[in-house]
Protein backbone atom coordinates (compact mmCIF):
# COMPACT_ATOMS: atom_id res chain seq x y z
CA UNK A 1 0.00 0.00 0.00
CA UNK A 2 0.80 3.66 -0.13
CA UNK A 3 -0.01 4.90 2.92
CA UNK A 4 -1.21 8.77 2.71
CA UNK A 5 -1.98 11.28 5.35
CA UNK A 6 -4.66 14.20 4.05
CA UNK A 7 -6.28 17.29 5.18
CA UNK A 8 -10.15 15.85 6.00
CA UNK A 9 -12.75 18.44 6.46
CA UNK A 10 -12.33 18.53 9.76
CA UNK A 11 -8.42 17.65 10.13
CA UNK A 12 -5.81 14.88 9.09
CA UNK A 13 -6.83 11.53 7.87
CA UNK A 14 -5.28 8.36 7.14
CA UNK A 15 -5.75 6.96 3.51
CA UNK A 16 -4.80 5.26 1.10
CA UNK A 17 -3.59 5.88 -3.06
CA UNK A 18 -5.14 3.36 -5.02
CA UNK A 19 -4.24 3.60 -8.58
CA UNK A 20 -4.53 7.51 -9.13
CA UNK A 21 -7.42 7.47 -6.92
CA UNK A 22 -7.61 8.23 -2.63
CA UNK A 23 -9.19 5.32 -0.57
CA UNK A 24 -10.17 7.12 3.15
CA UNK A 25 -8.71 4.91 5.79
CA UNK A 26 -10.25 6.30 8.87
CA UNK A 27 -12.40 4.08 10.04
CA UNK A 28 -9.26 1.49 10.25
CA UNK A 29 -6.92 3.46 12.51
CA UNK A 30 -6.79 7.69 13.23
CA UNK A 31 -3.53 8.05 11.99
CA UNK A 32 -0.85 6.39 9.51
CA UNK A 33 1.33 5.48 12.74
CA UNK A 34 -2.27 3.87 14.23
CA UNK A 35 -2.51 2.25 11.26
CA UNK A 36 1.00 0.77 11.02
CA UNK A 37 1.12 0.05 14.79
CA UNK A 38 -2.37 -2.31 14.64
CA UNK A 39 -1.65 -5.41 12.36
CA UNK A 40 -5.83 -6.19 12.61
CA UNK A 41 -6.05 -2.98 11.55
CA UNK A 42 -3.26 -2.62 8.56
CA UNK A 43 -5.01 -6.19 7.66
CA UNK A 44 -8.46 -4.82 7.20
CA UNK A 45 -7.15 -1.74 5.02
CA UNK A 46 -5.23 -3.81 3.22
CA UNK A 47 -8.71 -6.11 2.31
CA UNK A 48 -10.49 -3.04 1.65
CA UNK A 49 -7.74 -1.72 -0.34
CA UNK A 50 -7.83 -4.87 -2.77
CA UNK A 51 -11.62 -4.86 -2.99
CA UNK A 52 -12.19 -1.16 -3.51
CA UNK A 53 -13.73 -0.16 -6.73
CA UNK A 54 -11.29 2.95 -8.14
CA UNK A 55 -13.89 3.94 -10.27
CA UNK A 56 -16.04 5.01 -7.37
CA UNK A 57 -13.23 6.95 -5.41
CA UNK A 58 -12.30 10.33 -6.09
CA UNK A 59 -9.36 11.15 -8.14
CA UNK A 60 -6.15 12.29 -5.35
CA UNK A 61 -5.28 15.81 -5.10
CA UNK A 62 -2.01 15.88 -3.82
CA UNK A 63 -1.93 19.43 -3.06
CA UNK A 64 -4.25 17.81 0.14
CA UNK A 65 -0.99 15.46 1.31
CA UNK A 66 0.32 16.40 4.46
CA UNK A 67 3.32 14.74 5.88
CA UNK A 68 2.70 10.96 5.95
CA UNK A 69 3.51 10.79 9.93
CA UNK A 70 4.05 12.87 12.55
CA UNK A 71 7.17 11.10 14.16
CA UNK A 72 8.11 11.41 17.93
CA UNK A 73 11.50 11.65 17.19
CA UNK A 74 13.48 11.68 13.46
CA UNK A 75 16.94 10.02 13.42
CA UNK A 76 19.17 10.91 10.93
CA UNK A 77 22.29 9.17 9.55
CA UNK A 78 25.27 11.14 8.67
CA UNK A 79 27.54 9.50 6.55
CA UNK A 80 26.04 5.85 5.05
CA UNK A 81 26.87 5.49 1.33
CA UNK A 82 30.45 4.81 0.01
CA UNK A 83 32.03 6.91 -2.48
CA UNK A 84 33.07 5.53 -6.12
CA UNK A 85 36.97 3.98 -5.11
CA UNK A 86 38.79 3.21 -7.75
CA UNK A 87 39.44 -0.75 -9.20
CA UNK A 88 41.17 -2.81 -6.72
CA UNK A 89 40.69 -0.59 -3.86
CA UNK A 90 38.40 -2.46 -0.82
CA UNK A 91 35.17 -0.23 -1.30
CA UNK A 92 34.64 -1.21 2.83
CA UNK A 93 38.47 0.53 3.52
CA UNK A 94 37.21 3.56 4.76
CA UNK A 95 33.93 2.00 6.72
CA UNK A 96 33.21 4.10 10.04
CA UNK A 97 32.15 0.85 12.78
CA UNK A 98 29.21 2.67 13.77
CA UNK A 99 26.36 5.20 12.05
CA UNK A 100 27.27 8.84 13.17
CA UNK A 101 23.59 9.46 14.69
CA UNK A 102 21.82 13.37 15.34
CA UNK A 103 18.07 14.10 15.63
CA UNK A 104 16.24 16.75 14.04
CA UNK A 105 12.89 18.59 16.16
CA UNK A 106 9.84 18.06 15.62
CA UNK A 107 9.50 22.13 14.30
CA UNK A 108 11.69 20.91 11.26
CA UNK A 109 8.57 18.23 9.70
CA UNK A 110 7.41 20.04 6.63
CA UNK A 111 4.37 18.34 4.34
CA UNK A 112 4.76 17.43 0.81
CA UNK A 113 3.01 20.96 -0.24
CA UNK A 114 4.65 22.58 2.22
CA UNK A 115 7.72 25.37 0.76
CA UNK A 116 10.93 25.81 3.49
CA UNK A 117 11.64 28.90 4.66
CA UNK A 118 15.44 30.00 4.16
CA UNK A 119 16.13 31.37 7.67
CA UNK A 120 16.70 35.15 7.67
CA UNK A 121 20.27 35.31 7.13
CA UNK A 122 21.16 32.07 6.19
CA UNK A 123 23.61 31.97 3.41
CA UNK A 124 24.78 28.18 3.18
CA UNK A 125 21.71 26.12 2.88
CA UNK A 126 21.25 22.45 1.29
CA UNK A 127 19.44 19.73 0.73
CA UNK A 128 20.27 16.04 1.37
CA UNK A 129 17.68 13.19 -0.51
CA UNK A 130 17.09 10.28 1.60
CA UNK A 131 15.04 6.98 1.72
CA UNK A 132 13.15 8.03 5.75
CA UNK A 133 12.34 4.61 7.28
CA UNK A 134 8.88 4.44 9.41
CA UNK A 135 8.86 2.43 12.41
CA UNK A 136 5.27 0.49 12.54
CA UNK A 137 5.93 -1.14 15.50
CA UNK A 138 8.11 -0.78 19.10
CA UNK A 139 11.33 -1.83 18.55
CA UNK A 140 13.41 -2.31 21.78
CA UNK A 141 17.03 -4.23 21.44
CA UNK A 142 15.71 -6.26 17.99
CA UNK A 143 17.96 -8.99 16.72
CA UNK A 144 19.58 -7.61 13.52
CA UNK A 145 17.23 -10.82 11.59
CA UNK A 146 14.10 -9.55 13.12
CA UNK A 147 14.98 -5.71 12.46
CA UNK A 148 12.67 -5.40 9.09
CA UNK A 149 9.41 -6.95 11.08
CA UNK A 150 9.51 -3.71 12.95
CA UNK A 151 9.49 -1.14 9.55
CA UNK A 152 6.29 0.10 8.47
CA UNK A 153 7.24 1.31 5.36
CA UNK A 154 9.46 3.80 3.81
CA UNK A 155 9.05 7.02 2.43
CA UNK A 156 11.34 10.40 1.52
CA UNK A 157 13.09 13.19 3.89
CA UNK A 158 15.00 15.98 2.61
CA UNK A 159 16.98 16.27 5.25
CA UNK A 160 17.65 20.35 4.90
CA UNK A 161 20.67 21.61 6.54
CA UNK A 162 22.41 25.28 7.15
CA UNK A 163 25.71 24.34 6.35
CA UNK A 164 27.40 27.43 8.32
CA UNK A 165 25.58 26.82 11.42
CA UNK A 166 27.04 22.86 11.05
CA UNK A 167 30.33 24.31 10.73
CA UNK A 168 29.91 26.22 13.70
CA UNK A 169 30.07 23.96 16.59
CA UNK A 170 30.64 20.38 17.02
CA UNK A 171 27.09 19.22 17.30
CA UNK A 172 25.10 19.95 14.07
CA UNK A 173 21.41 20.69 15.81
CA UNK A 174 21.71 24.30 14.53
CA UNK A 175 22.40 22.99 11.40
CA UNK A 176 19.85 20.51 10.95
CA UNK A 177 16.46 21.94 13.44
CA UNK A 178 15.70 24.92 11.76
CA UNK A 179 11.24 25.44 11.05
CA UNK A 180 10.57 22.93 8.28
CA UNK A 181 14.20 21.71 7.52
CA UNK A 182 12.67 18.31 7.34
CA UNK A 183 10.17 17.95 4.27
CA UNK A 184 8.82 14.49 4.47
CA UNK A 185 6.35 12.18 2.47
CA UNK A 186 4.92 11.98 -0.59
CA UNK A 187 3.50 8.79 1.37
CA UNK A 188 4.76 5.48 2.89
CA UNK A 189 5.10 2.76 1.03
CA UNK A 190 5.01 -0.41 2.84
CA UNK A 191 7.70 -3.24 2.65
CA UNK A 192 5.30 -5.48 0.85
CA UNK A 193 4.80 -3.16 -2.22
CA UNK A 194 8.26 -2.00 -1.98
CA UNK A 195 10.82 -4.99 -1.67
CA UNK A 196 14.55 -4.55 -1.35
CA UNK A 197 15.32 -1.49 0.24
CA UNK A 198 18.78 -2.10 -0.64
CA UNK A 199 18.29 -1.87 -4.21
CA UNK A 200 16.61 1.48 -4.59
CA UNK A 201 18.18 4.33 -6.81
CA UNK A 202 17.83 7.91 -4.78
CA UNK A 203 18.24 10.99 -6.98
CA UNK A 204 17.88 14.30 -6.29
CA UNK A 205 16.98 16.56 -9.35
CA UNK A 206 17.62 20.38 -8.79
CA UNK A 207 16.69 22.87 -11.09
CA UNK A 208 16.57 20.27 -13.95
CA UNK A 209 19.71 18.87 -13.59
CA UNK A 210 20.74 15.43 -11.63
CA UNK A 211 22.73 16.41 -9.01
CA UNK A 212 22.52 12.94 -6.95
CA UNK A 213 22.34 9.58 -8.34
CA UNK A 214 23.36 6.35 -6.39
CA UNK A 215 21.73 3.02 -5.12
CA UNK A 216 21.22 2.17 -1.71
CA UNK A 217 23.23 -0.88 -2.32
CA UNK A 218 26.17 0.98 -1.74
CA UNK A 219 25.21 1.91 1.93
CA UNK A 220 27.59 1.34 4.42
CA UNK A 221 24.48 0.21 6.78
CA UNK A 222 21.40 -1.50 5.90
CA UNK A 223 18.25 -0.50 6.96
CA UNK A 224 18.59 -3.57 9.14
CA UNK A 225 21.23 -3.04 10.52
CA UNK A 226 20.62 0.36 11.65
CA UNK A 227 16.87 -0.39 13.04
CA UNK A 228 19.12 -2.93 15.38
CA UNK A 229 21.71 -1.21 16.36
CA UNK A 230 19.70 1.80 16.99
CA UNK A 231 17.10 -0.12 19.46
CA UNK A 232 19.61 -1.53 21.53
CA UNK A 233 20.35 2.08 22.56
CA UNK A 234 16.73 3.72 22.14
CA UNK A 235 13.02 2.48 21.84
CA UNK A 236 11.94 3.43 18.06
CA UNK A 237 7.84 3.74 18.48
CA UNK A 238 5.31 3.63 15.97
CA UNK A 239 5.94 6.85 13.37
CA UNK A 240 9.18 7.23 14.44
CA UNK A 241 11.73 8.49 11.41
CA UNK A 242 15.02 6.70 10.69
CA UNK A 243 16.35 8.37 7.66
CA UNK A 244 19.42 6.62 6.06
CA UNK A 245 22.04 8.89 5.13
CA UNK A 246 22.43 10.62 1.45
CA UNK A 247 24.78 10.07 -1.22
CA UNK A 248 27.02 12.35 -2.02
CA UNK A 249 26.49 15.10 -5.11
CA UNK A 250 27.67 13.67 -8.16
CA UNK A 251 31.07 15.32 -8.96
CA UNK A 252 29.97 18.02 -11.97
CA UNK A 253 26.91 19.04 -9.77
CA UNK A 254 29.31 19.27 -6.57
CA UNK A 255 31.34 21.54 -8.59
CA UNK A 256 28.84 24.20 -9.48
CA UNK A 257 26.85 23.84 -6.65
CA UNK A 258 25.72 27.06 -4.92
CA UNK A 259 23.08 27.24 -2.02
CA UNK A 260 19.41 27.24 -2.06
CA UNK A 261 17.76 30.89 -2.12
CA UNK A 262 14.27 31.70 -2.70
CA UNK A 263 12.57 30.59 -5.59
CA UNK A 264 14.57 26.87 -6.05
CA UNK A 265 13.00 23.76 -6.22
CA UNK A 266 14.51 20.62 -5.32
CA UNK A 267 13.08 17.12 -6.09
CA UNK A 268 14.15 14.23 -4.32
CA UNK A 269 13.22 10.60 -6.48
CA UNK A 270 13.22 7.37 -5.18
CA UNK A 271 13.03 4.00 -7.40
CA UNK A 272 9.85 2.22 -5.50
CA UNK A 273 8.82 5.03 -3.73
CA UNK A 274 8.04 7.90 -5.67
CA UNK A 275 9.46 11.59 -5.91
CA UNK A 276 9.31 14.34 -3.03
CA UNK A 277 9.52 18.48 -4.34
CA UNK A 278 10.37 20.98 -2.10
CA UNK A 279 10.22 24.32 -2.82
CA UNK A 280 12.13 27.04 -1.50
CA UNK A 281 11.08 30.54 -0.30
CA UNK A 282 12.18 33.84 1.81
CA UNK A 283 11.54 33.86 5.53
CA UNK A 284 9.06 36.60 5.55
CA UNK A 285 7.16 34.18 3.15
CA UNK A 286 6.62 31.47 4.80
CA UNK A 287 4.02 33.04 7.20
CA UNK A 288 6.14 33.03 9.81
CA UNK A 289 5.51 35.59 12.80
CA UNK A 290 7.39 38.52 14.17
CA UNK A 291 8.01 37.91 18.11
CA UNK A 292 5.52 39.72 20.00
CA UNK B 1 4.50 29.95 41.99
CA UNK B 2 6.26 26.44 42.06
CA UNK B 3 4.21 24.79 38.87
CA UNK B 4 4.09 20.79 39.05
CA UNK B 5 2.67 18.14 36.61
CA UNK B 6 0.57 15.39 39.16
CA UNK B 7 -0.94 11.84 38.51
CA UNK B 8 -4.42 12.89 39.30
CA UNK B 9 -7.25 10.18 39.27
CA UNK B 10 -8.01 10.55 35.43
CA UNK B 11 -4.61 11.53 34.41
CA UNK B 12 -2.24 14.29 34.50
CA UNK B 13 -3.29 17.71 35.88
CA UNK B 14 -1.40 21.05 36.68
CA UNK B 15 -1.26 22.06 40.24
CA UNK B 16 1.00 24.83 42.49
CA UNK B 17 2.89 24.17 45.68
CA UNK B 18 1.49 26.21 47.92
CA UNK B 19 4.17 25.77 51.49
CA UNK B 20 3.63 21.66 52.08
CA UNK B 21 0.59 21.63 50.04
CA UNK B 22 -0.96 20.89 46.64
CA UNK B 23 -3.13 23.38 45.00
CA UNK B 24 -4.88 21.75 41.81
CA UNK B 25 -4.87 23.96 38.59
CA UNK B 26 -6.60 22.08 36.14
CA UNK B 27 -9.68 24.50 36.03
CA UNK B 28 -7.32 26.84 34.41
CA UNK B 29 -5.41 24.99 31.49
CA UNK B 30 -5.13 21.18 30.75
CA UNK B 31 -1.37 21.12 31.17
CA UNK B 32 1.64 23.23 32.62
CA UNK B 33 2.55 24.47 29.11
CA UNK B 34 -0.85 25.46 28.64
CA UNK B 35 -0.60 27.37 31.59
CA UNK B 36 2.23 29.42 30.85
CA UNK B 37 1.43 30.05 27.55
CA UNK B 38 -2.11 31.71 28.39
CA UNK B 39 -1.24 35.15 30.23
CA UNK B 40 -5.02 35.53 31.22
CA UNK B 41 -5.19 31.98 33.17
CA UNK B 42 -1.55 32.28 34.31
CA UNK B 43 -2.63 35.35 36.09
CA UNK B 44 -5.62 33.78 37.69
CA UNK B 45 -3.80 30.83 38.44
CA UNK B 46 -1.93 33.18 40.38
CA UNK B 47 -4.51 34.78 42.21
CA UNK B 48 -5.68 31.53 43.45
CA UNK B 49 -2.76 30.75 44.90
CA UNK B 50 -2.75 33.77 46.71
CA UNK B 51 -6.08 33.20 47.84
CA UNK B 52 -5.63 29.81 48.90
CA UNK B 53 -5.68 28.65 52.51
CA UNK B 54 -2.94 26.15 52.54
CA UNK B 55 -4.69 24.71 55.71
CA UNK B 56 -7.85 23.76 53.27
CA UNK B 57 -5.07 22.44 51.05
CA UNK B 58 -3.93 18.62 50.80
CA UNK B 59 -0.23 18.12 51.69
CA UNK B 60 1.73 17.31 48.66
CA UNK B 61 2.36 13.71 48.15
CA UNK B 62 5.81 13.82 45.83
CA UNK B 63 5.25 10.59 44.83
CA UNK B 64 2.64 11.57 42.71
CA UNK B 65 4.86 14.60 40.66
CA UNK B 66 5.25 13.81 37.10
CA UNK B 67 7.76 15.68 35.03
CA UNK B 68 6.75 18.95 35.28
CA UNK B 69 6.14 19.40 31.19
CA UNK B 70 6.21 17.30 28.54
CA UNK B 71 8.29 18.95 25.81
CA UNK B 72 8.58 19.26 22.20
CA UNK B 73 11.87 19.51 22.24
CA UNK B 74 14.41 19.53 24.44
CA UNK B 75 17.82 21.27 23.28
CA UNK B 76 20.99 20.97 25.53
CA UNK B 77 24.06 23.16 25.85
CA UNK B 78 27.77 20.67 25.83
CA UNK B 79 30.06 23.59 27.00
CA UNK B 80 28.57 26.57 29.21
CA UNK B 81 30.47 27.12 32.31
CA UNK B 82 34.05 28.31 32.86
CA UNK B 83 36.75 26.27 34.89
CA UNK B 84 38.75 27.36 37.67
CA UNK B 85 41.69 29.80 35.97
CA UNK B 86 44.28 31.24 37.86
CA UNK B 87 44.50 34.73 39.18
CA UNK B 88 45.40 36.99 36.26
CA UNK B 89 44.13 34.87 33.51
CA UNK B 90 41.16 36.49 31.59
CA UNK B 91 38.27 33.52 32.68
CA UNK B 92 37.01 34.08 29.21
CA UNK B 93 39.74 33.72 27.41
CA UNK B 94 38.71 30.14 26.28
CA UNK B 95 35.09 30.92 25.66
CA UNK B 96 33.70 29.45 22.44
CA UNK B 97 31.69 31.54 19.99
CA UNK B 98 28.92 29.72 19.99
CA UNK B 99 27.26 27.76 22.21
CA UNK B 100 27.05 23.75 21.59
CA UNK B 101 24.05 22.78 20.89
CA UNK B 102 22.38 18.96 20.78
CA UNK B 103 19.31 17.08 21.23
CA UNK B 104 17.43 14.81 23.47
CA UNK B 105 14.46 12.75 22.05
CA UNK B 106 11.24 12.56 23.70
CA UNK B 107 11.59 8.99 25.02
CA UNK B 108 14.34 10.45 27.52
CA UNK B 109 11.88 12.57 29.18
CA UNK B 110 11.78 10.70 32.95
CA UNK B 111 9.81 12.21 35.96
CA UNK B 112 11.18 12.83 39.05
CA UNK B 113 9.76 9.79 40.59
CA UNK B 114 10.98 7.49 37.63
CA UNK B 115 14.12 4.98 38.15
CA UNK B 116 16.44 5.18 35.29
CA UNK B 117 17.72 1.78 33.68
CA UNK B 118 21.52 1.44 32.82
CA UNK B 119 20.97 0.35 29.31
CA UNK B 120 21.99 -3.42 28.97
CA UNK B 121 25.88 -3.42 28.56
CA UNK B 122 26.36 0.51 28.93
CA UNK B 123 30.01 0.85 31.03
CA UNK B 124 30.29 4.55 31.21
CA UNK B 125 26.70 6.23 32.32
CA UNK B 126 27.90 9.48 33.60
CA UNK B 127 25.11 12.61 35.17
CA UNK B 128 25.21 16.29 34.98
CA UNK B 129 22.93 18.46 36.83
CA UNK B 130 21.94 21.80 34.96
CA UNK B 131 19.52 24.21 35.18
CA UNK B 132 16.35 23.39 32.80
CA UNK B 133 14.58 26.91 31.07
CA UNK B 134 10.97 25.82 30.33
CA UNK B 135 10.00 28.05 27.35
CA UNK B 136 6.10 29.71 28.33
CA UNK B 137 5.80 31.80 24.95
CA UNK B 138 6.73 30.94 21.80
CA UNK B 139 10.12 32.44 21.02
CA UNK B 140 10.81 33.10 17.08
CA UNK B 141 14.24 35.79 16.46
CA UNK B 142 13.45 37.16 19.77
CA UNK B 143 15.38 40.35 20.83
CA UNK B 144 17.88 39.85 23.39
CA UNK B 145 16.32 42.21 25.77
CA UNK B 146 13.18 40.37 25.06
CA UNK B 147 14.35 36.81 25.83
CA UNK B 148 13.56 36.05 29.30
CA UNK B 149 9.96 37.52 28.05
CA UNK B 150 9.58 33.92 26.86
CA UNK B 151 10.61 32.10 29.85
CA UNK B 152 7.69 30.57 31.79
CA UNK B 153 10.13 29.11 34.11
CA UNK B 154 12.95 26.91 35.49
CA UNK B 155 13.33 23.34 36.46
CA UNK B 156 16.43 20.68 37.10
CA UNK B 157 17.05 18.40 34.11
CA UNK B 158 19.62 15.67 35.01
CA UNK B 159 21.77 15.04 31.40
CA UNK B 160 22.49 11.17 31.65
CA UNK B 161 25.24 10.27 29.03
CA UNK B 162 26.60 7.36 28.22
CA UNK B 163 30.19 8.53 27.38
CA UNK B 164 31.09 5.31 25.64
CA UNK B 165 28.08 5.87 22.96
CA UNK B 166 28.88 9.83 23.23
CA UNK B 167 33.04 9.01 22.04
CA UNK B 168 31.77 6.43 19.11
CA UNK B 169 31.01 9.14 16.49
CA UNK B 170 30.94 13.00 16.17
CA UNK B 171 27.59 13.20 16.79
CA UNK B 172 26.34 12.79 20.94
CA UNK B 173 22.76 11.02 20.21
CA UNK B 174 23.23 7.51 20.67
CA UNK B 175 25.15 8.76 24.36
CA UNK B 176 22.06 10.78 24.95
CA UNK B 177 19.18 10.13 23.85
CA UNK B 178 18.39 6.55 26.02
CA UNK B 179 15.13 5.94 27.74
CA UNK B 180 14.65 8.24 30.24
CA UNK B 181 18.33 10.04 30.11
CA UNK B 182 16.68 12.90 30.70
CA UNK B 183 14.83 13.39 34.54
CA UNK B 184 13.09 16.44 35.13
CA UNK B 185 11.35 18.35 37.63
CA UNK B 186 10.37 17.93 40.18
CA UNK B 187 8.55 21.44 39.62
CA UNK B 188 8.57 24.46 37.56
CA UNK B 189 9.61 28.03 39.50
CA UNK B 190 8.63 31.03 37.87
CA UNK B 191 10.82 33.97 36.91
CA UNK B 192 9.25 36.20 39.78
CA UNK B 193 9.94 33.63 42.61
CA UNK B 194 13.13 32.73 41.43
CA UNK B 195 15.35 35.57 40.80
CA UNK B 196 18.29 35.75 38.94
CA UNK B 197 19.15 33.20 36.94
CA UNK B 198 22.06 34.04 37.00
CA UNK B 199 22.91 33.82 40.53
CA UNK B 200 22.10 30.15 41.30
CA UNK B 201 24.51 27.56 42.86
CA UNK B 202 23.87 24.27 41.06
CA UNK B 203 24.90 21.24 43.19
CA UNK B 204 25.08 17.09 42.57
CA UNK B 205 25.11 14.81 45.52
CA UNK B 206 26.31 11.66 44.86
CA UNK B 207 26.33 9.19 47.75
CA UNK B 208 26.63 11.66 50.06
CA UNK B 209 29.33 13.58 48.41
CA UNK B 210 29.19 16.84 47.05
CA UNK B 211 30.66 16.55 43.40
CA UNK B 212 29.25 19.42 41.78
CA UNK B 213 29.04 23.32 42.84
CA UNK B 214 29.43 25.66 40.87
CA UNK B 215 27.15 28.93 40.63
CA UNK B 216 25.13 29.81 37.46
CA UNK B 217 27.07 33.29 37.52
CA UNK B 218 30.39 31.54 35.64
CA UNK B 219 28.25 30.52 32.44
CA UNK B 220 29.65 31.48 29.42
CA UNK B 221 25.83 32.16 27.98
CA UNK B 222 23.41 33.71 29.92
CA UNK B 223 19.90 32.23 29.58
CA UNK B 224 18.97 35.17 27.81
CA UNK B 225 21.39 34.65 25.19
CA UNK B 226 20.98 31.23 24.87
CA UNK B 227 17.03 31.87 24.19
CA UNK B 228 18.03 34.93 21.93
CA UNK B 229 20.51 32.57 19.97
CA UNK B 230 18.42 29.53 19.69
CA UNK B 231 15.41 31.78 18.63
CA UNK B 232 17.28 33.08 15.49
CA UNK B 233 17.57 29.28 13.98
CA UNK B 234 14.13 27.72 15.35
CA UNK B 235 11.26 28.00 17.24
CA UNK B 236 10.97 27.60 20.74
CA UNK B 237 7.15 26.26 22.15
CA UNK B 238 5.49 26.80 25.03
CA UNK B 239 6.91 23.71 27.73
CA UNK B 240 10.04 23.04 25.47
CA UNK B 241 12.92 22.69 27.47
CA UNK B 242 16.52 24.31 27.07
CA UNK B 243 19.00 22.97 29.13
CA UNK B 244 21.87 25.32 30.18
CA UNK B 245 24.81 22.65 30.25
CA UNK B 246 26.29 21.02 33.30
CA UNK B 247 29.90 22.73 35.54
CA UNK B 248 32.71 20.15 35.69
CA UNK B 249 32.93 18.05 38.32
CA UNK B 250 35.14 18.85 41.76
CA UNK B 251 38.55 18.06 41.28
CA UNK B 252 38.30 15.20 44.03
CA UNK B 253 35.15 14.01 42.33
CA UNK B 254 36.72 13.48 38.92
CA UNK B 255 39.46 11.62 41.11
CA UNK B 256 37.19 9.10 42.24
CA UNK B 257 34.40 8.94 39.39
CA UNK B 258 33.27 6.08 38.78
CA UNK B 259 30.18 5.39 36.54
CA UNK B 260 26.92 4.93 37.59
CA UNK B 261 25.75 1.53 38.34
CA UNK B 262 22.38 -0.14 39.54
CA UNK B 263 21.47 1.28 43.24
CA UNK B 264 23.23 4.55 43.15
CA UNK B 265 21.67 8.17 43.99
CA UNK B 266 21.78 11.24 42.24
CA UNK B 267 20.52 14.37 43.74
CA UNK B 268 20.63 17.65 41.68
CA UNK B 269 20.03 20.68 44.29
CA UNK B 270 19.95 24.23 42.74
CA UNK B 271 19.22 27.35 44.93
CA UNK B 272 16.17 28.47 44.29
CA UNK B 273 14.50 25.57 42.86
CA UNK B 274 14.70 22.86 45.29
CA UNK B 275 16.22 18.63 44.45
CA UNK B 276 15.92 16.42 41.86
CA UNK B 277 17.16 12.85 42.92
CA UNK B 278 17.35 10.27 40.35
CA UNK B 279 17.58 6.43 41.16
CA UNK B 280 19.47 4.14 38.65
CA UNK B 281 18.52 0.75 38.20
CA UNK B 282 19.21 -2.41 36.27
CA UNK B 283 17.93 -2.27 33.03
CA UNK B 284 15.45 -5.31 33.62
CA UNK B 285 14.72 -3.21 36.37
CA UNK B 286 12.94 -0.62 35.09
CA UNK B 287 9.89 -1.94 33.66
CA UNK B 288 11.65 -2.91 29.88
CA UNK B 289 9.75 -4.95 27.57
CA UNK B 290 11.51 -7.82 25.32
CA UNK B 291 10.89 -6.87 21.86
CA UNK B 292 8.07 -8.96 20.69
Amino acid sequence: MRLVTYAGASGPRPGAVVGDRLLDLGGFAGSVAGLLADAAALSAAEAAVAASDPSSLPVLDESVLLAPVTPGKILCLGYNYRGHVPDGVDPTANDPEYPDVFVKTPNTLAGPNEPVAIPRGATDVDYEGEVAVVIGRRAQRVALEDALDHVGGYTILNDVSDRAWQRRQSQWALGKCSDGFAPLGPWVVTPDELGDPQDLLVEVVRDGVVTVSQSTSTTIFSVAYVIHHLSQVLTLEPGDIVSTGTPQKLPAAQDVHRPLAPGDAVTVRISGIGELTTTFVGSSDAGQEASA
